[in-house]
């Protein structure tokens, strides 16, 4: 739920700043002028800022017919604005969200030239999805209000970010950015150590593990590893997370379910080594598996499908639960 | 999406059995019932068979309501009798569905009493959620026609269930069932050896024990590791499942994803240990972070506020989704 009032006071009328233009920074220039705020969009590529902008239009056309904006696109369109320069980008803003070529000397250059511009009190928000803070952002005076703020692509439909300090950010930092996501309408997770991968990648590496190997040993199909989920699991995991659905699973509560089930999933941990790379031969299997269920060719109008389903599963979720 | 002119051709018009009425027997005595096979419930205490009989009820008034079921529900509890002996329960039935006490000399036992009271071509479902059938259903007559088919709870509203042979399984035994459960609307996903946990279990399991473990270490709270799923991984997961959703995540399919994050996901699976049991500590850690999101007097509460919830999301998708 976006927060007009919360907002007014973090950014006192001040715009945010985008820079680079790709995929993910265009995605975070719909969340902040969703909520209203002033956007300046900058790429060092002009190529990348020309195309974003027709982008972010087809992208507001697909919120508002789905009914999860309420302004007419071109209102929240006119609230962002290309610009030609870093300097330009930064000037007077209060919040700078990098969403930068992910490779530790380009962000590390980015912030060198960041800590010679920006105001003493403007926050900047990595969108790394898994380069820590400490690898580019130490050492610097404005090293104190750097963070990451990794999202999930498109933030403005997926809601998840994930803000990680690195051991030189200020608390209030991390104070200040959980406020301005939760403003922009954004579901904030805490991860308090700097963990490969952070807390999203790792469940989602496990959970990938397994299945490649499920694969990999003639257990199961990849069509039906994914049926499992999509029709099983993925059903209470999609509204309440796995800890709130154990703690409903089990006569009383979380403790109660730990104690019948603990050793099982201890025995299945124990019966899966690590040492078993993703190898040619088997990514071949997989692909050729998936290719069996749609071609190459036809992987850009499933993406528009799913992207359409995810603006379903927004708009009804927006429509049943409060909370978002 | 039920198939009755399958369905007919499956059964002929014979009944289906349930034997064990508690809340798992139940469950699918409802699915055969709302696919239009008349249902006959046995349980050896007569108690659970008497309240399995107004839960049913209570259930099918909920989808009912949800436009889940378009006859009344009075219609659908019709066809299901309440039976005193196993005998009359599986007396000229064509299937099958064991939901008895979890435990090995529980399950033998019922396969000894069914091989002297079944017909020579009916088929026998276990609903054991762990148990493999080489550890109760081999060397009997009846063994060919004997498989795992493990349901999530509730198999009313999550579609998925899981079909394993044990060693003596016929394959015409698994496909009759794969026909049998798509023919009542279930999602079939074939289990091809008797791994420890099935697919579902291993999957939940692997992330289950990555989210404990990093609330262990302080990286994550609970809630904020169900924030993390419900509010990102999870979007996706409940519609596509996880491979559909890397096979888009990347330019060129799952292939590409693979070169691009395998060695990642490799990382994150070597830094992780699988000897940290859920000790006492730990669990009530655990417990006491989600009980200060819900205290145990709600969770019942919070249980009936779950089921309607998958009640609203198994009405959206059979709205949107020919496939359901």
């Amino acid at each position: 739920m976006i927060d007009k009032h919360d907002l007014h006071k973090l950014c006192g009328g001040r715009p945010v700043a985008i820079v680079g233009a790709g995929l993910v920074g265009a995605g975070w220039a719909i969340v902040f002028a969703r909520a209203g705020l002033h956007v300046k969009m900058f790429d060092a590529n002009p190529e990348i800022t020309r195309k974003a902008v027709p982008l972010i239009d087809t992208q507001l056309q697909g919120l508002h017919r789905h009914g999860l904006i309420d302004e007419a696109p071109a209102a929240v369109l006119a609230r962002i604005s290309a610009v030609d320069t870093l300097a330009q980008a930064v000037d007077g803003v209060a919040y700078v969200q990098e969403s930068v070529l992910e490779r530790v000397d380009v962000k590390r250059q980015l912030m060198v030239d960041l800590d010679a511009l920006i105001a003493p009190d403007t926050i900047v928000g990595s969108s790394t999805s898994g380069i820590p803070g400490s690898a580019f952002a130490l050492g610097l005076s404005i090293s104190p209000r750097v963070l990451i703020a990794h999202p999930v692509n498109p933030p403005y439909l997926v809601p998840v970010v994930e803000l990680v300090p690195s051991p030189e950010t200020a608390t209030r930092t991390v104070d200040v950015a959980d406020a301005l996501m939760r403003a922009v309408g954004q579901a904030v997770v805490h991860v308090r150590k700097e963990v490969e991968g952070f807390v999203l990648n790792r469940l989602q590496a496990v959970l990938l593990r397994e299945a490649w190997a499920l694969v990999q040993e003639g257990v199961a199909s990849c069509e039906d590893v994914d049926k499992t989920v999509r029709d099983g699991l993925g059903w209470r995991w999609s509204f309440m997370g796995p800890f709130e659905t154990i703690d409903l699973n089990a006569p009383g509560g979380v403790a109660d379910y730990a104690v019948r089930l603990g050793p099982l999933y201890q025995r299945i941990a124990d019966s899966r080594g690590h040492d078993t790379p993703w190898d040619a031969d088997l990514i071949g299997h997989v692909e050729a598996q998936r290719r069996e269920h749609l071609s190459h060719d036809d992987l850009e109008a499933r993406r528009a499908w799913r992207d359409e389903r995810l603006m379903e599963f927004a708009a009804a979720r927006r429509t049943r639960d409060p909370r978002n």
